[in-house]
């Protein structure tokens, strides 16, 4: 039951959330022993602020969550190839899995390079079509 | 009277406070039009969050006051080199300039190869000896 999958439909979930406020759908969760501990969405326009990346909430979030800053032991599901930034973040995070949805090949931290912490494992292409489609959706709407 | 070197004392003020939180000691400041819209210090231990650098914060901080995203127009006074994170944060943010203290080597953004936004001026080596002195201070303290 607990798959993949089953967790990225619920960063889905929260990339319609976004979509719903006219943000760019990106949604992700962060799960602990199958627990969902933080969920979130991109709210850059709603909070003027280009650090509010789905991303950086849930790491936020999640770390509040566990009382310490560290996020070993768990997985974030992402909808979208994250971000220079929130590579970044997920790096200081030393997060144990890291499953994304669709690649971002323009923007995404992989084909700049950059890794992630040694011990983070990564996952692409889980409901990766449905995660891009919402993306080109919302954009489309913007033309 | 405002060159690069007054702000910078500004920001290594900054970095003093975050020594006495015991923090890694990392200041900065946001100027717009010679006028300090944003001040902070590393809090990464204090609020248990990876997220809470100095720049992180001050990038919030000044879009908050400016009531917009975009940091155009305004300058970031940075004792340290930026990590890949707040180069990323920065490289949204679309800051005019970004001015560095200290350069770091092993953790900083430009020998990642990493690029800030093309409109963004990048000076460095201000008061550098300063600034990086306060950062090994700190890590002899911890020996």
């Amino acid at each position: 039951m607990f798959t993949d999958e089953y967790f990225m439909k619920m960063a889905l979930q929260e990339a319609e959330a976004a979509f719903e406020k006219d943000e760019v759908p990106v949604g992700c969760i962060i799960v602990s022993s199958n627990r969902v501990i933080a969920r979130s969405h991109n709210l850059t326009e709603t909070l003027n602020d280009v650090t509010a990346h789905a991303e950086m909430q849930a790491i936020t979030s999640a770390a509040n969550f566990l009382g310490g800053k560290y996020l070993q032991n768990c997985t974030i599901y992402i909808t979208l190839e994250p971000c220079v930034m929130c590579a970044g973040a997920l790096n200081w995070s030393q997060i144990s899995k890291v499953v994304i949805g669709a690649r971002d090949e323009q923007r995404g931290f992989i084909n700049k390079n950059l890794t992630l912490h040694p011990k983070t494992e990564v996952v692409t292409g889980i409901l990766a079509n449905e995660c891009s489609q919402i993306v080109l959706d919302f954009f489309r709407s913007k033309r």
